[in-house]
């Protein structure tokens, strides 16, 4: 081991070690999650896009930030996209003397829509294109970034929508596996996402969740969770149906009414609108473009309508 | 009204009547349902075909069976088949004078594959059928006959398969509308029965299942739900994942040892073994056919094994 001020981020006991001056740059959609009945497993990459350049250095790890919640984040390893990477390398049996990483953020953050899930897998595919850029290992694998950012999550759905990009289906084996797969999007689907200013926590709207379900509201979503992978894939004539949900929603509608109201009010529009992720935010799926009635009314509610393209899965650019 | 000394089959104010000696012949094929984690939602049509040969007489209602099941059955309009048909002409607003069918059953009752689901609808499709060859009626649509044999059943994913062919999706919107859409199934797929020779009743099996069940069990098949389209429709190497199930097969297994030791046996061999239906039979999916081990070992256990054909959706031969 090399005797450096600081430890060096990775594996403590690697024998490989990045180059200092070696630099990646990573982008990474945000995603949506819970999508309708299929809470931690029906996921969709959004086209809206964080950026990480990370660089390794002779330093300490360092983080700058910009854009969404550059302001609530720390600037040193305890940065989620830090801890990440440096969880990346880990893994590989690798370390970095020092890191330097500058965060483009636009995901909006602490609103359902995946920007913690994004700098998971921003994090680990830089890790990934780091030590591969050097030679050092090859890139990780689309299943080992779905299990190690199912790790960080703890349910896979935003981050494997943010690896793969699209619609995911995903699941979990109950002993700490985490598993995806991409489907095919029907073309003539588009998403439009309701961005409120207020923020939400996973953690407590989690915990608004009951212990024991009806089977009848189980047998329900399994219903509509399946129908969601017909409707996204070949008939989105079902994708109303197909996002509807007794799971969990409105287990969570005291912890943000608003949402829950937006969520009604477009649903009886015949619009096939979901809470995106934990919420706030809201999406709707269909074929057709959301009108000026819908975002007035959003507006008024103190939601941003945003037509959003569907996301691609995380790139490299090195 | 025609004061015939029996009451005309269909609808007591009918005013369109089918003529004598109108004959039609339907076949219709088993199912298997509550495949793996898709209770009440996912159901396989299976190549096994009963066939149903239905006259308009002047006549009472009359049934001949002859095959499977054919000393249990009434043979009179109490009939399954006979019931499904008036029930067909009374939707239509159409009577017959007297009706004389002919059964031929190819599938074993009380086997979980589906038999009662496709005596319903091979009498709705012998309905639709006869009144369309005598022009007063267009034939039943597809939906209509989803949702009439989804009453008749009180659950779709049976029925749906034999009208529709393949795998399908079904759900129901609590109100009493039942729906489904066919999925394309991977031509990969193939699938394996195992038949007992010994009954089981739907009632008693659905007794056995809990009112309220854990969220995280809802959530385990919710995810599976999802990924059994994906595996059917295009990625047949997740079928094993796909199959597992946490809210019925284990509370029914009490009604059925036999029936969970095999698909136990079956599934630590990596099969995709679920129970079919209620049960008591069991069905393989996969892309490779079982071997001699696999039938001797069913054998032992009072299987028989078979492999079976996708069966195709409802017929008519007129």
């Amino acid at each position: 081991m090399n005797a450096t001020p600081t430890a060096p981020a990775g594996a403590p006991d690697a024998q490989l070690r990045l180059t200092p001056g070696q630099r990646v740059q990573v982008r990474v959609p945000a995603s949506t999650a819970n999508l309708g009945p299929g809470f931690d497993c029906l996921g969709l990459a959004l086209g809206i896009y964080d950026t990480i350049a990370a660089t390794v250095t002779e330093g300490d790890v360092v983080v700058e930030a910009t854009g969404e919640g550059a302001h609530d984040v720390p600037r040193d390893g305890t940065h989620l996209v830090a801890r990440a990477l440096i969880r990346g390398l880990q893994y590989a049996g690798i370390s970095a003397p020092g890191l330097h990483l500058h965060c483009t953020n636009m995901i909006p953050h602490s609103r359902g829509l995946g920007s913690s899930a994004a700098a998971v897998v921003g994090g680990l595919v830089a890790a990934s294109a780091l030590m591969a850029a050097e030679g050092l290992r090859s890139a990780l694998s689309e299943t080992e970034l779905v299990q190690l950012s199912g790790e960080f999550e703890g349910h896979p759905d935003n981050a494997a929508a943010s690896v793969l990009g699209g619609p995911v289906v995903t699941w979990m084996d109950g002993e700490g596996g985490y598993f995806a797969r991409r489907v095919h999007l029907h073309p003539a689907i588009t998403a439009t996402a309701f961005v409120p200013q207020t923020e939400s926590s996973t953690a407590v709207t989690r915990g608004l969740l009951p212990h024991d379900v009806p089977r009848a509201d189980a047998v329900f979503n399994l219903s509509r969770s399946a129908l969601a992978v017909v409707a996204l894939t070949s008939d989105p004539s079902c994708l109303f149906d197909a996002t509807a949900d007794r799971l969990h929603q409105d287990y969570r509608a005291p912890a943000m009414p608003q949402t829950h109201a937006l969520v009604t009010e477009l649903r009886s529009g015949g619009h096939a609108a979901t809470v995106s992720g934990a919420g706030p935010s809201v999406v709707v799926l269909g074929t057709e473009p959301l009108g000026q009635a819908e975002a007035e009314s959003a507006a008024a509610a103190g939601f941003t309508m945003t037509p959003l393209a569907i996301g691609e899965g995380v790139t490299v650019h090195t």
